[in-house]
């Protein structure tokens, strides 16, 4: 089996594997199950000064980064072994909102290419050259899309096999149905004067699955409206 | 002024500061402009193995964090000076999904106390005891909290006073618009036989705007019909 590979290019190399590097993603990478290499983009600049980024055409604030640097980072990628083969994500607050389906298909393909931007954002040009796929995390502005690469990393590698082991349960099934998770229970009994609802201590498993059925119910109606929705479009023929 | 102050309590300390002490984030946590303290959940534990989790009431895979361990790790926090000012919010997929009017508020207020979620979820009656705020990033798993806990983090400290400088710029303000960044350019004039739209050379900054506005409207209708709508139903009287 080929190991699923992760190649960032970024200004803050130093940022990773970072938090990755540790707990089960992090045993995950000593043991070879996936590998991470963050590149600089700087060592990519056409002149002296390792410049990165210039003034937006237009006028305004902020700088933009420049198409050329980021094309020769990318191409660079894509010269190595199997690089281009893998889809080519560009972090930005304008892309489409990532979604666990998204998710899982990275996952089970060969890795990811991941530009992370900074500044103002990245010359238009370059996303119509490469093809760069836009993804966002949500309706939140970040500092830069090193944290969003992050994040988008965490979510991909915890799905490939072995990386998780007994920790990845239920959640995983639970959103793919497009419900959010029921409330959840241990010991102690009572909590401050709180119970643990009687049901899911009857030891009647049927009863169990139904009140845990109408409470990821109850709460995605009550939460997330527009999942709701989409739930109630999908059970219809 | 009061320093923002983050204190968030997971079973990975080591995680943070993380990329958050790396930047511009890390110069304003260097210069006390805002602090991050990461708590051990474990070290709340009341036996002698540590104990922070144990098996679900009701049955089913994985482990729900301890309502008691939990309450005290809060507790303690609280117990510190100004620690019950700040908002307490729990980093959970249940959750609402974070925006950028959230992180606004977050950032103009003493900081936060943040929850890291592990395994399949924590005991409902915490949540429910503590008045804990869930916190969605957006609709996918991650392997517990942490990752989420250091994006939120990001998204509020660049708005801290001091921390972003001159960077800090068009960004927002767009976002606040609810629409989409509109497509930004640089030098070269001409890259790979795409030159800059000539608009934004001419030198007349009535129609730069008013091109940048049509192409953002452009870009959110495209892209996140959701956004558009909310967009429209802003304007109408």
């Amino acid at each position: 089996m080929t190991m699923w590979r992760a190649t960032v290019l970024t200004l803050y190399p130093e940022m990773f594997p970072g938090p990755l590097g540790i707990s089960l993603a992090g045993k995950g990478l000593a043991n070879g199950l996936w590998s991470l290499e963050a590149r600089q983009i700087r060592d990519h600049a056409t002149d002296k000064h390792g410049t990165v980024d210039d003034t937006p055409a237009g006028g305004g604030p902020g700088m933009v980064m420049k198409a050329d640097v980021l094309a020769r980072a990318l191409d660079a990628v894509s010269a190595d072994n199997e690089g281009s083969l893998r889809p080519r994500l560009l972090m930005s607050a304008r892309g489409k909102p990532l979604t666990q389906a998204r998710v899982r298909e990275l996952a089970a393909g060969p890795g990811a290419v991941i530009l992370c931007g900074r500044f103002e954002g990245v010359d238009e040009r370059l996303i119509e050259a490469r093809g760069l796929e836009e993804v966002c995390l949500g309706d939140f502005v970040l500092s830069g899309g090193e944290m969003a690469a992050l994040t988008l990393l965490d979510a991909c590698v915890r799905l490939i096999p072995g990386v998780m082991g007994k920790e990845a349960s239920g959640v995983e099934e639970s959103f793919s149905d497009g419900l959010l998770e029921y409330p959840q229970y241990t010991r102690p009994a009572v909590f401050e004067g709180r119970p643990i609802p009687d049901i899911l201590t009857s030891g009647d498993h049927a009863k169990v699955a139904a009140w845990r059925r109408a409470e990821a119910e109850r709460l995605t109606r009550e939460r997330r409206p527009d999942l709701w929705a989409a739930f109630l479009a999908r059970k219809k023929p």
